[in-house]
């Protein structure tokens, strides 16, 4: 584009001035292209952190985004705030457990021939599972659920595990001692992002004691996001799953 | 035994003052009944903690308690110390693993049918597993090891489960992410002693990571000593292995 | 089991078919192995953990489990939510200070001759340690409560010390600086089950400070449960238990 | 599999007993499927955590190894050990940065047209990239290098942001601070694998303060491996990177 | 004691059965010995921690003192609790910014010539300060008060330093940075009891850095008791006190 | 002025007890020199630290600095403080988003010709923020806001990052990972003030993470204050730039 | 002295000027009577911190202090260093236990009639132990030990209860769990300075357990030094014990 | 200068592939604008971090550095590396306490007529605090030492303060609890860095205890940079100092 814009400059079909100003935005030139990857998550609805954000600024936010028309797709939003979103914009639909709220303005743009696996250790830990399933599934890709398979009942986690086996990728949430990574990690081969959560009591310290677990787990092929980042875990095993079926 | 003494006193047997003097020591009133316990926890060996002592001193100590005829087990022996010690005492056998010294000075008091399971998650954690089995065997009872059956590979244990399960009580031993006992927990019924090493590296902080996860462990029946504890590990499945076998 | 199927499928009794099923199910083979070592807990009630459920899901559960005879114990019951869960359920037992509900459908299995020790340092600690007591009686089990001797007035223990030596293992419970096992530990020759608690202030860290002191206690025979974790002291403590009653 | 044996032996040509037997080994039923996903994780050599192993051990375990034919990698060996190593078998090829020994016994399996990033902020992180870049490259992967690209000198990073984004995967080491992943975060669309270090001085708490920091990043698309662990960041880059690459 | 009941045992003026029952109690032997020190501590009032107990146990507990004629002082008392107190004891006095009760049932029987420095830094420390202030109040101790004499206006310490030096102990309460004790220890040569409170913002972690800074002071002479612990401080203060005018 | 008094009284116009009295107060000798700074810092209003301090108090404390002429500027105060306090002091104006009340009662007496950057990563940073944009501005200096210009995005630092470079000093606030200081710090010669803020959630640990990222830049230049301490971004910025200012 | 000097100036017996110069140094006025405190410490050696200073630098020290005939202690002083020392300074006398050097150049100027307890709770603890004798006795102050007394085995402590009483003040130095002082303080009336030491292992963290143990203890009475600081704990003890014995 | 090229394209001066290439350079446009602030610190030298590099890897950097003729400074020299870099590059000095290599190839470009105080306060923190003044020196900045003026003996630093007030910055280092830049920050009106050091033991955790400490001050004023950083502290007041004096 640089390449363009000289040439035309030297033909005279642009002013030196013109063509300064056209370097200067970010549309035409330089960081713009920092911009440019943006684009290359398609198929990704626009996401809003709702924790922290008042109603209102998030329907203003919302609407911009809609005016485009993409699907927007909004996390930790409690009850009583995505009630007043949704009195200003119905469109969207709530789901209490993940607390997401999502409306879906265009069809998805890719279709994809397998599943990314939620594997989840109690049901304590479901709202962050779920917040990872419903990004997930806000990216148009498919999932299935494998709850309250903790470690302390290991023959439930074999009950599924050819299944979990067959996804492209794993999110395995788990709070308390965090083991379920380590476990899932030496069952199956393709890569997990393990989420730790909050879940637990006394000596956890607030999902610490979980973080720490997946960070040493001995079992390879595991990597880890913040705590109770069900929306990263999520949208890690998206990225991933879009590469793996980029040539499809 | 103080109304004894006191019997003894009112029939002019005992005067005051040889009364006052048996009350003031240990062995015979008071405080020495605080005292009397030790007696209960027969076929233990005297124990000895070698971190930190120096050979001579551990020599002398040695000496007094072989005198009285007891079976001496020494813990935390580095090699050119344990050497030290039995060029003076030839009749220790040093455990290079877990850096223990055992003399055997008298048949083990107590038969037992059944055994200890001493069960360990990767090879690195062998001498914590090996300290916990030797002071086991130090007090005349018998482990099995099941070494190497961590949970990145989880078929390992479950080769070995029938035999864990028929352990009267199992000492599980893991660093890194500390799962193992998780696990176990959750395919046995009887009590499980946890022992999280220091074997790990990056955000283990030294086996904070793998006590944390055993104190959080999701599976009931399970209790924690301190990191590298192995001696604690197996003491503890003793005292519980005798009360198991008092009846018979 | 696999070896009677075997037999049968070569002696023509059961089609392959028939015996893939029986294999395929956790009942007969396999896993279901793993699922047989609840049966031996026997004795045990069935345990709900109220935290962070809902008063309904909490009548689904016990109902489900009544339906089966059995008894029910539910802990971290706050009164508001134990209320609700009674009112749909009135045969359920309400103890307030431990915030349990239990619910007896059928007798205790075993008889026991002695008896378990809660120990407990001072008032403040009694939510925890009746979390304990309860948690052992629901199992049939007796304990005896020594509650109030911390061991900044250390005579009041020593009044108790001969009961308490007498039971087959002790939980004890203490918050601020948690000294209590060390002291308990030092005078008895059974297992100790030591729970911090979070009782303190200042650089008592929500009972960090607790928990440390046991882990690193000079003396041997104790092992360490969660913070605030009564009921894990209860039930380790009664798996001992009945291991030492096993014989009889 | 299980079929085909229960078939045979209603047909007779297989007696109950050998039945049995086949049954029960890992080859063949149950938990031997548990070892299958090693398989699949075909293209990866066997790697050794040379880490606390003797050199005479890792060679026995490279023996064994080698005479499957398989490749071998081997991190974190110093000089020393390695040399002791190649003395016994020379074929290994010893890499002294990243500390790793590698042995290439067949020819890598699988082709692929693009590449992984390894990303690092200062030359003292190299060891870690190295090992990150090593491991990759010893599953038959190319890697392409952009060292010293830290964000305090932010354009040496835009210098090549677009080669980086090209890639597949990235792998995104930094010590000290650790913002370097959240920044290539925002300019990369594709999954990285963050790796913290243990490089930095005062505050940094042995890779403490560069580990929290990639958990908090506020890009997404980001997950994060233990401290100092190239070779997890370079093995999850991998697994993903195959993914990507299972249909050509 | 022991002397004497054995001797009138001898002398038959006490039966051996008497004679036990007395030794048996507290008031008379063994243990009994250990319950005396608290005689010695004359002068202080009975004290009752009022933090986390109800206001009716409060009533009760203050009652049982009250009967033997003791000063009651009740520190951790929220305004509700204390009036709920007061409205069943109205000879209570009540002080809202320390939270504590006071009820003066008998003259103070030691008289001092000399008084306790408090020392507080700022005037959110205030209500630790007074803690520690009617503490020693209530055990008949004068206190002279030096508040907002924090080290970032130095020259309000020096304008009453010689004042503080005359004390026989010092008090010095400091939150946020905790640096008041280093300085105050600089300019006095008798004891310093330092409360560091937990007053503060952001890193201040909740009095953990005015709790490490006074434990690393390089000042001699200063002694540090748990965070916010203003009782603590002035009863420690109060000991040192009663030492120092035990032979007027 | 020590000389002033001394020759008066050679002089004998001035009693040796009248100039005992000058010398003893602050005003006039020895650490009333330590008072003198507080001139100094002219331009400065009267600052007055809301958090934990009454309105009654507040109005108290702003009516005696007011008396004397001063500006007033009043942080961490709640809506409902606020309105409480200009209910008594119309003249006072709140600012919601920095929560700080200022009222101007003479003019600023410098006048600069340059400005203060205060540059912050997200929206919820935006509190601190202005914390530190109206502390300066209650000094008279003049700051430009660049907000919402976070690591993630870097093209949004980079479109104003030759005005921020022509600030005199930059205050850079940001809460998650905490990265931006050292970015910014890459581009910029002036002093930067790094604020890290506690926004954030799981490993954030209430702003740690950001602190330590600070505390650890790799960038040079760059000074940090306590989490969430606008106040201190800006004043220390406000000390800086008077020094830049002082010879105009 | 002010007033002298004013009065003489008044008088014409001094010129303003040599006023001004005797009010301007240390020796004469203001902050001189900053340094006066150091003559009331009278009784105590100068005392040399010898960690991390060279032998030749604290040999110069200790000769400028015996110029003026003081006695000189000298702590953390690593055998050979002190070697070092005393070749050049034979009259220093080294103590290997607790690693510090003394001087006697002048006799103790103060006589007590009592004595300061100190009690510790293992052998290995005994380093720090001495460290708090020898300052003690550095001071001329009489020191009782009372050596391996830790709670595990509480009857050695009650058969020197008696004796610890008597004492004006105890240090008790503990580590691994640090219950000692707790249990003390429940003993005795006097003032107790608690010294944790970082004996231990696991997870006690170089002596952080021992010393929130220390911090939180339920007996009153009790403050705390540094970890391994037996000088501190020793000094802290003399210094209440001069008060004791002002009177004398 | 993107104008320039672009008019030159216009005039047909320069090709659009020569311009487009000069555009794609550093040193021409886009973000080789990122390195023109480079320029403006003019005055400083050339820096090396020399940790963790080797001396030859050093000797190559410094020679690069000399080509250009620029002053070179090279922190954290131990005294054999420096020693190998000198006997190549003789003209380097090296300052043994420091531990810092410089050499001077120009003379400073400005001149200054104020000076930067650096203020320690134990001698154990002078490699620290001659880290800060040796970076100053190097600048061509003017630095007066006030050393040991610690918190603990208060008058030394007041002897001093008049002198200090005068610089335009001060440098503060304190290690143990870290006290002195509050009290200093309490005195003077310039801004304060203040630099915490590991010096100290026990409960000082490497640092942490005095970084608390100063970024809890009270004292307005004063910004932190990581545990023993001094060269971040000296280079910080060197870039205040240069703003301060940019109009002279």
């Amino acid at each position: 584009m640089l390449e363009d814009i000289l040439k035309q400059v030297a033909a005279g079909k642009l002013s030196p001035e013109d063509a300064q100003q056209q370097l200067a935005t970010f549309e035409n030139l330089g960081f713009a292209k920092v911009d440019h990857h943006r684009k290359k998550r398609q198929g990704f609805p626009e996401v809003i952190f709702g924790e922290g954000k008042e109603a209102s600024h998030i329907i203003d936010i919302s609407r911009a985004m809609l005016s485009k028309g993409d699907n927007v797709f909004i996390t930790r939003m409690e009850k009583g705030k995505a009630d007043a979103v949704m009195s200003a914009l119905p469109a969207f639909q709530y789901d209490e457990i993940s607390k997401t709220l999502f409306m879906k303005n265009k069809a998805f743009e890719q279709k994809f021939n397998d599943y990314i696996a939620i594997v989840c250790a109690g049901t304590s830990d479901l709202p962050v599972a779920e917040e990872a399933a419903k990004t997930a599934e806000a990216c148009g890709v498919e999932v299935r659920r494998f709850y309250d398979v903790g470690v302390a009942g290991i023959h439930r986690l074999f009950a599924h595990i050819d299944e979990i086996r067959e996804a492209t990728v794993s999110v395995v949430i788990a709070g308390m001692e965090g083991a379920l990574p380590s476990v899932v990690g030496g069952l199956v081969s393709h890569p997990i992002i393990a989420v730790p959560t909050s879940v637990g009591y006394g000596a956890n310290f607030n999902g610490l004691s979980a973080l720490l677990t997946m960070l040493n787990s001995c079992a390879s092929g595991i990597s880890v996001v913040n705590i109770d980042n069900g929306f990263g875990g999520g949208y890690n095993a998206v990225l991933i799953h879009q590469i793996a079926n980029r040539s499809t």
